[in-house]
């Protein structure tokens, strides 16, 4: 921030240095018709200036926004991850982009009219909880592309793509991990109407079925404390009602069933494998190593990005991509005593 | 969402209620001149058509934005709770928020220049990294706000203005909890560089020497590996060179160091009590339980938007607005064995 005021205009940077406005103005807008002396002259001066373009009306001038607005959790650690690596791709694209987070009192609906009433060119709804009528709304207006949520197996919404991680596929990543310890009886605490909970149930009891076993499907959700409420039922059941091993529907409630059981004085894995989903931040720490579904989030965001911005060219339509898990085994996982 | 387009103008909305356009622009601005009949009427019309005004040009022709530039981390839980209150503070106000995350990849300086390209009419920084020179330039162009960080005991920067809890004193609250359950051995596990590491050691071990003891100063961090890391260390100490009590730099660090004493079978708050600061989500998990500094989040972002707004519209000056925390005891602290 070398610059001294915010009112820098392209006249002044044109007195300092010695040339027209029509000359500041074609070299600050990159266009060919100056020579390279006077190109570098104009760009040192108004850098000695501190010239900021008014991208409000440079962008009003084209009748475009080159913007993208990104709705978002602000308390989701996977919803950070994303947004950190949407800036990733972003990143010298000529694109920016607008954050509008999702919050208790502020819910989506008035998050996306903000970004409209900003005119920007495309929407990414990260895990978004709006419904059919709402997304086929939005999608006759600008293209938009839902992140980390798929529309649940239902027909296409027009004008609305998806990028996703096959949920189904990691949850049963974790359960044939589990089932090759030689576990027999796994439980799922699952995310009840949190985005890909369908597809992860789905998924748990595919594997399960398939091997003849018996589902144990216990309500969850998406924070620690929902990990935590699902540990009491677990531990207020009779020893030989407790599963051997537990699938959580993300790593916050993983963790909070985790520490939970570790509390009741039983061992990880050695009494209970638990397996979480997402790997972010907390699976990762030391006292909870948790054995995980990766979600690559660089991909993820790298591939609507892509596809919200080609939309917004009419370069590309809505498409619904579907990217690949991992299963990161760490320490949370072992074959039953 | 009603609408259906987003390119209704006001020409749309004039021919569909059959009035003149000057009239749907008297009633959208809310001046006066329009009958309660025609206003009603206009009102209905632009929500049927989904008319949205477009606030770049409306605000470029006022020459405002209207417009509170806000920087925070992405992955900072308490950052996330200030940002919530934030939106609390400017709903209803006319005044809208800008977010730009400070990243990895994209340090404070750009998030800023971005900011500054948007015309933002204030800039509000929470937990700034920005040393006195950058904040002295930014001051220079716009007024500043910084939240949660203070000037580190310098001398005041002109533009730029502090809000913040007393920190200090919410160190202080701490070990005089701690010495008042009888623990003569209370270490600090303190938050290097980060905003408010200072003054929280100066308070700790201004009660500390008032009380004729010995401080204990162990380096710790803001994440929960730093906390475990911190563990690692008092754990490898002799029996008697260990303390019986440990105030760590925030939740995050507190709740790792539990974790890990808890996991090398020590009790909590049997063996050693722990105090964290900032009382973010995880203090209040049911494993956690963590006695810990409140800082208030919905003062600090009233008194930081308010001060924001007030000095954008020249109506205040820079103030230093310090907050006083509380203590909130839950299970982690206990007398001494």
């Amino acid at each position: 921030m070398p610059g001294r005021s915010a009112s820098v205009t392209i006249a002044d940077v044109a007195r300092r240095a010695g040339v027209s406005r029509a000359l500041v103005s074609i070299v600050l807008r990159g266009v060919p018709g100056a020579s390279p002396e006077n190109r570098e002259r104009v760009l040192r001066v108004a850098a000695e200036l501190g010239y900021h373009p008014d991208q409000r009306a440079r962008l009003l001038g084209s009748g475009r926004s080159r913007t993208v607005g990104v709705v978002f959790g602000l308390q989701e650690p996977f919803h950070g991850e994303l947004v950190e690596a949407l800036y990733g791709a972003a990143s010298g694209s000529g694109w920016r982009l607008s954050l509008q987070p999702r919050l208790a009192r502020r819910p989506e609906p008035a998050a996306v009219r903000e970004l409209l009433a900003e005119r920007v060119e495309t929407v990414l709804l990260l895990g978004s909880g709006l419904d059919r009528r709402e997304l086929t709304e939005l999608g006759e207006r600008v293209p938009v592309v839902l992140l980390a949520r798929s529309l649940a197996g239902g027909p296409a919404v027009p004008g609305v793509g998806t990028v996703r991680t096959d949920d189904q596929a990691g949850a049963e990543l974790a359960v044939r991990h589990l089932l090759g310890l030689g576990h027999r009886h796994v439980a799922h605490v699952h995310g009840r109407k949190a985005p890909g909970a369908v597809e992860r149930r789905r998924g748990y009891r595919d594997v399960l079925r398939a091997a003849g076993l018996e589902p144990d499907l216990v309500g969850g959700g998406t924070t620690g404390s929902s990990g935590e409420a699902a540990a009491r039922e677990l531990l207020g059941r009779d020893a030989a009602a407790r599963p051997t091993a537990v699938l959580a529907f993300n790593d916050e409630s993983a963790a909070g069933l985790l520490q939970s059981v570790r509390a009741a004085h039983l061992a990880v894995p050695g009494d209970l494998s638990v397996v979480g989903f997402d790997d972010s931040a907390v699976a990762s720490l030391d006292t909870v190593a948790l054995t995980t579904v990766c979600q690559n989030a660089g991909v993820l965001a790298a591939r609507a990005f892509e596809q919200a911005t080609r939309r917004a060219e009419q370069e590309a339509g809505a498409q619904d991509v579907v990217i690949a898990p991992e299963l990161v085994v760490r320490r949370t996982t072992a074959p039953p005593r």
